[in-house]
């Protein structure tokens, strides 16, 4: 067995990827494919409405907000979103909390202002910036809710009278929120809802078509919404991997439940970083990531060692990201406490070996 | 046995889907699934590195010419080809030869001057227009190459001094063409390449940076060329299927050995058509589609009938698009000649059992 870390195309249920790889060979019974369906087939039109009505359930989002599954990655969004949202002589608010919010914060410049309300950079995006305001005219504060680079989370939403849009890309449905306090969410689905290559976004229609800008067809998220999610082809597997991770959350009790043991793994994880005497965290503590989390090593020399270790015993994918340094434990949904457990225990191990 | 003659998603190769489930499971051996491959692994960047590269040798493509695999289906070049090579006085030529090419002419007139050069439209786009001319300052001429909804395909790409910019969704791959004389070519990968989800672009490099627009990061074609297609998560399995199809190709003798099934199989299919009192063709003969088979009955009334009784006989995706009503067969790379007898077959059954 291989325990897969990894932050980003990521760890999925077991049975997501036994039921999709039975519908690669034949679908339902039906001696196809999944990957031959035409996107217009009764059998796709009812995965994909599926998929959509999970996420529905799954986040109580009330009658105004839309579920689409996009093509494109989070990146596109970036750009899509101030296509759609702002004019160009509007102000969108942005809170500065990592590469992702940065790269966010470029793309909306070329269709308005981009107001940076607060940064931790200086610090190298260890914290997240709590004392800012956001002026009244913003027409968004934008926030990364989940910086999966440097291991910050967003413990509480930031509260504001203005319309919020967040890149939700690494802790979708990890936690509860009022997911209808939000006007926007995008999330590429790779981390906690299936494969690489589909976004999901999460709309108020009620905020689109507000704008003078002609918008392509492909950018305008109304169409989209129009089109029942399938303005063209789909990325018809990705979406049905999602729909399986979807249905498997429900079964688990959805995401409360999902909480509880999300809460478990990091608590574990955590306390184990702050009891080792070989590993400190990176990040501020009361802004730890639940999803991803970072750590160094107090002898940056034994480093390269404990990887080597971690990955003789089977582990996998916990470099961390070049720009932070030290490892990155990504504990997404599907990976369970009995794994975080073994991870800890071997950091244990290596402590008793080094001591 | 199903014989799938769907439009697109459609039919693969069977070890394309068997080697792809395999790889759901269990990835190389690895313990890991294809799905929970992060994209920056080195077994990642090999799937997609001999992608691109099987991409360049099937095509023969000289080294101006680069390969892409982006999300976004060929819908959303039908926007980012003329973001990418149009100033806003700048003038695109298109031949509107069907439904498709009419989006691409509508999202043209976003970024610059689109010119119809010549239209089909009056005959529902029932034969392809030889007789135009293409205006000297006309940045490129864009065509479809095969117009999937009517069944229509140049059988000789027109002849002009500009550049040409082709969509070639529906029969990429599928004929010898000299590829070189194109200097753009989009295709969505769900017909002749892969799993939805994924979309070819092979861009000759040395017209992009033409313009003074400034272009968003995710809709540039040199940031993706910088980044070898890797600007940000690529649709993992959807590249591997196209890996693993274009990987069959090769197999098989390349573009020049299927090329040569591919006329087998439309042969005997519109011969069949030709011959039976039942059915006839919708296309001017000259300008018939080797990929996409469109043929109606003499006597309308019958359809209903003929589409149960093929129905019964396991053939799936043959209704016709609404557009031109009755049959369509779509004979795709993957489809064995075998499949195409069995379809005159029954054409032949139901004619005897209906004279």
């Amino acid at each position: 067995m291989v325990y897969n870390f990894n932050a980003g195309p990521s760890i999925l249920p077991k049975e997501v990827f036994e039921a999709a790889a039975a519908a690669v060979l034949n679908y339902n019974n039906s001696g196809l494919s999944i990957l031959e369906y035409g996107h217009r087939t009764p059998a796709f039109e009812a995965i994909m409405q599926e998929a959509r009505q999970l996420m529905k359930e799954l986040m109580n989002l009330d009658n105004d907000h839309e579920v689409l599954f996009l093509h494109g990655g989070a990146s596109t969004h970036f750009m899509q979103v101030p296509m759609n949202l702002l004019d160009i002589k509007d102000t969108a608010a942005f809170t500065d909390t990592g590469v992702w919010a940065a790269k966010a914060i470029n793309e909306a410049k070329l269709f308005g202002k981009a107001e940076i309300v607060c940064s931790s950079k200086e610090k190298n995006y260890t914290y997240l910036p709590k004392d800012f305001a956001v002026p009244n005219d913003a027409k968004y504060l934008h926030i990364t809710t989940n910086n999966t680079i440097y291991g910050t989370q967003w413990q509480k939403i930031p509260i504001t009278s203005n319309s919020i849009v967040a890149d939700m890309s690494s802790d979708i449905l990890s936690r509860e929120l009022n997911f209808n306090a939000f006007d926007l969410i995008y999330a590429g689905a790779q981390k906690n809802i299936g494969a690489a290559g589909v976004t999901i976004v999460v709309v108020n229609k009620n905020i689109l078509g507000k704008i003078k800008r002609y918008i392509p067809t492909m950018m305008d998220y109304r169409n989209h919404i129009a089109d029942g999610s399938m303005l063209n082809t789909p990325p018809v597997f990705a979406v049905y991997t999602c729909m399986l991770t979807l249905r498997w959350l429900k079964k688990q009790g959805g995401v409360k439940e999902i909480e509880k043991i999300n809460n478990q793994k990091a608590e574990m994880l955590y306390a184990e970083i702050d009891r080792n005497s070989l590993f400190k965290g990176t990040v501020q503590k009361e802004d730890r990531s639940k999803m991803n989390v970072t750590f160094v090593m107090n002898d940056p020399t034994k480093e390269a060692s404990f990887l080597q270790f971690a990955t003789q015993k089977n582990i996998m994918g916990i470099k961390g990201h070049r720009s932070v340094g030290g490892f990155r434990a990504s504990l997404y949904n599907a990976m369970p406490l009995s794994s975080v457990a073994y991870l800890v225990s071997l950091m244990q191990e290596f402590e008793s070996i080094n001591n």
